[in-house]
C-alpha cells in the first residue's frame, strides 16, 4: 500500500492524491486503506521515517565533534549518504509541501531539523556561507531525485556528490 | 488573481489547490476565475512564462558559441540569473509536478528544455559530469527558493551562486 501511495504521490503530488485513488490503484476498498493508515499524512510520515532515522544518527555523530567546520562536513556528507540510500522515497517527497507540514506538526522532527540546521550553520555564517549551505543541501536532494541521473549507480552518485561538496565546503572564503 | 493563486500554490501545492479556493481567497465567484483562466494549468502556464522567456534568451546566446565548455557555463550562469530574477515564482513552482505536466503538454517548452539540456550536456558527459550538472542546476533552483536564505539580497545570492558554480564547472575531472 505504501508502494502504491508513493507511486501516486510521485505522479500527482501528495495534495493531488486521494485515499480513494490509493484504494483504486491496489484494487481494494477505501476502508482497507483506512485500516492501515488513518490519513494521507500518516502515509507521508511512514514513508519519510527511515530518512529521519538516518538523519538522527548523523546528528548524533556530528554533535560529538567540537570543530564547527568538521561538524558541517559530517552533516553535509551524512546528508549525501542518507539521500542516496533513500533515493526513491526522497524523489517522491522532496519539495512536496506535505513534508513541510509533517515536520511542522511533529515536535520531534522539528527539533531534529533544528539540530541538523545548527550543525550546518553553527559557526554563524554570513550570507555567502548560508547560500552555499543551501545550494549544497538542495543540490544533493535534487540530484538524487533527478530523473536525468536515475541511471547513475548509487556509488557513482555518492562519490561525485562527495567530491563536489567537499570542494565547495573547503572554500573558506564562503564561510568567513 | 495570479498573486492569490501563487500564494495558495505555495501553501498547498498546485494539486492541493482548487479554483474554488482561489475564488474564495480573493472574494469573487468561481465564474470570475474561469473568465480569466480556464484551468489551474492556465494559471501555472501564465506564472511560468517569464521564466521560459528568460530561458529562451539564454539558449539563443549560448547556442551562438562554439566551445562546449563555454556553452555549459553560459547555460548555468544564465540559469542563476533567471532564477534569482524570478525568485518568487520559482519558489512556488519549483518541484511541483504541475510544472513537469505543463512542459510535457507544450511542444514549444519541451523543445526549449531539450535545447537547454543539450547546452548543459552537449559534450557528452559521463556519470560524474551529469551528476554535477544535476546538483548545480537543482542547487540553484533550490537555493533561490529556500526560505532559509530569503533574507539574502538578490545581489549576494547571485554573486555567491556564480562563484560556487564556476568553481565546480572548472573542475575538469568531473567532465572527462
Amino acid at each position: 500500500m505504501l508502494e502504491a501511495a508513493l507511486t501516486l504521490f510521485g505522479e500527482h503530488g501528495v495534495g493531488g492524491t486521494t485515499l480513494q485513488m490509493i484504494a483504486d490503484s491496489i484494487g481494494v476498498g477505501k476502508a482497507s486503506v483506512y485500516y492501515q493508515f488513518r490519513s494521507k499524512e500518516d502515509i507521508v510520515a511512514a514513508a519519510a521515517q527511515p530518512m529521519f532515522d538516518d538523519m538522527a544518527r548523523v546528528v548524533t555523530i556530528a554533535e560529538a565533534v567540537e570543530d564547527t567546520g568538521t561538524r558541517r562536513e559530517i552533516a553535509v556528507c551524512g546528508l549525501i549518504e542518507l539521500c542516496v540510500r533513500n533515493r526513491r522515497w526522497a524523489a517522491v517527497l522532496n519539495g512536496d509541501p506535505a513534508l513541510d507540514s509533517l515536520i511542522e506538526s511533529r515536535a520531534d522532527l522539528t527539533e531534529l531539523i533544528g539540530r541538523y540546521t545548527d550543525l550546518l550553520l553553527g559557526a554563524g555564517h554570513g550570507p555567502a556561507g548560508r547560500v552555499i549551505i543551501s545550494m549544497v543541501t538542495k543540490g544533493i536532494q535534487g540530484a538524487v531525485t533527478d530523473k536525468a541521473v536515475q541511471d547513475v549507480s548509487d556509488d557513482d552518485l555518492h562519490q561525485t556528490l562527495l567530491a563536489a561538496v567537499q570542494q565547495l565546503l573547503r572554500t573558506a572564503s564562503f564561510f568567513e
